[in-house]
């Protein structure tokens, strides 16, 4: 991995800025806990995997920052809450905060609870890391010679660290001497496409068109893509999988198509406290983002817009989830 | 229509620059068939009908710049190939011709043929607010209050003249008292829908919401969306339906969530040539529409993209067509 989505140094955590993506390295310095919300909010980082270390960061920032374990729980629940889609994010922070319960916090030593979250991290990116390689292994099996294949957003180094997981099966498959070729959208309205996947298929010489979402139809029909492969930021127990805004029309198109659509994601997305998808919560993020780039307008200031960030796509649509473990036929 | 997008006088040709609505109103002078030419290429002037009344203007520049009939025949092709898809301005060039074949090009007075040419422009103005009209008539029958409207790009006064088809309908129903409201698509690359349809909706006060192409699919979801209205560049004799990229995504999932699915357009607009949709052509546009916006970088320079302009709708996922004269079903 040449771009490090995250850095700790020195005793300051770096990010890299992926808003300012390719055209721009940047690396945000985090100081605090607050420093580390306006990160996730902004989404200067970003990724559902990555999501989770950064929440452990953000408590381990808090545990510093805290005069008590009451204001230490207070500067939890407003990093949990600071993106609601991705399960990670809650996910990696619930359980910390179980294991220290279950320790008692320590006695109320907060040097103790941030010695311990410095550890949670570290045990984090280890599984990140070995996750990342065994999901792009099990994928392995399913990619053939000559698969042309659809990716949507980015679930890459910088979405997931490491290899990645949709993405991560694809250089990985491409590594190991599978003739493929990648189609990729440019993933409207923030351009995570566009911008992130687009660097990192090119430095992994993987061959790779980029398109605008709303030709993915125009390219299925004349026979380009083979295969799809998406992440996942949050899976309900009976498979209902919420991801990146475009993923559900993704999904329809490559059903009428009859094309497999696969979605790659760490066992540790399946959220298994949610019976289906219609309990997933929807980050509807701010009407500018479709309306300007930088600071170019693209739409009347007065025109309404919506901009929900995700969508959930029905199980019924998925061909396999494509797991650290195992390949899940649901 | 306060924007006029297309007007001649003293002898000149003034185009709205469609290019950089709705900030900037501004006007390219046209004068001659090349600079006409120029502004069909770079999409200065768009939309089918429209096109269809550029290419008579532009021969009838070229009648006035031709030293003789065979020159103004080479111009014409010209013209006629500036843009492949929209049947309109191969069509209304190749019935100018031949009628001006039939009166054997007034016997190679070049001026006759200008004279000429001006009077068709005359009717096919006159044609188009006519027909306009009569599609928002037939279109009215299929509205009913409380529908909610996803409509796709822009075919309202700036892509048709005078009211438009598909967005014609919606305003015209609006007008008449029905209680209605619009979801509409930025409509990547050029973002048609943010930019132009956005103002039209504004300006007839249509409840209206932008969204981004990839939305579509999260909004049939939820059942905000009862009812999708599109134009057509081009329709082939079995009814297969060419149209701006993103529409065979549109219909795919309006199929798939059981929503009505309709394309407004003048009966011109068929190619009773082309037996079906697998013979129109698709123009391939410029990936930098897609890799840049204004002078901003959007995907690294080395990405390929690649953009085409159109894609076609199989006629089984067509509920009905709504022209002038009647509502066809196929």
């Amino acid at each position: 991995m040449d771009l490090e989505p995250i850095k700790y140094l020195n005793d300051k955590l770096y990010l890299l800025d992926q808003r300012k993506l390719p055209f721009d390295i940047t690396y945000l310095e985090i100081k605090n806990h607050y420093d580390l919300i306006d990160a996730i909010k902004n989404l200067s980082i970003r990724g559902a995997p990555l999501l989770g270390l950064a929440g452990l960061y953000g408590l381990f920032f808090a545990s510093n920052e805290s005069k008590n374990i009451d204001e230490f729980l207070q500067f939890s629940t407003l990093i949990r809450n600071s993106r609601p889609t991705a399960v990670n994010l809650s996910l990696m922070i619930d359980k910390a905060l179980d294991k220290l319960i279950l320790n008692k916090y320590f006695e109320n030593d907060l040097f103790k609870v941030s010695q311990f979250l410095l550890k949670e991290i570290n045990l984090l990116e280890n599984k990140l890391k070995e996750e990342s390689e065994l999901i792009a292994k099990k994928g392995l099996k399913l990619i053939e010679d000559n698969d042309s294949i659809l990716t949507h957003c980015n679930t890459g180094s910088l979405a997931v660290g490491w290899l990645g997981t949709a993405l991560g099966i694809i250089k990985y498959a491409f590594n190991t001497g599978k003739k493929i070729e990648v189609y990729y959208t440019e993933t409207r309205p923030l351009l995570q496409g566009a911008r992130i996947t687009s660097i990192e298929l090119l430095k992994a010489n993987v061959p790779s068109t980029l398109i605008v979402d709303s030709a993915v139809g125009y390219f299925m029909k004349i026979g380009k893509i083979t295969k799809v492969i998406v992440g996942a930021d949050r899976i309900a127990k009976n498979g209902d999988t919420a991801n990146k805004i475009g993923t559900y029309n993704i999904a329809v198109l490559a059903k009428y198509h009859r094309i497999p659509f696969y979605v790659a994601a760490p066992k540790s997305t399946f959220d298994n406290s949610l019976e289906d998808g219609s309990k997933i919560p929807i980050e509807f993020r701010n009407p500018d983002e479709i309306k300007k780039l930088n600071e170019i307008k693209l739409a009347p200031e007065e025109s309404k817009a919506q901009n929900p960030a995700f969508d959930v796509t029905p199980r019924e649509l998925i061909s396999a989830f494509i797991t650290e473990a195992e390949i899940i036929y649901l």
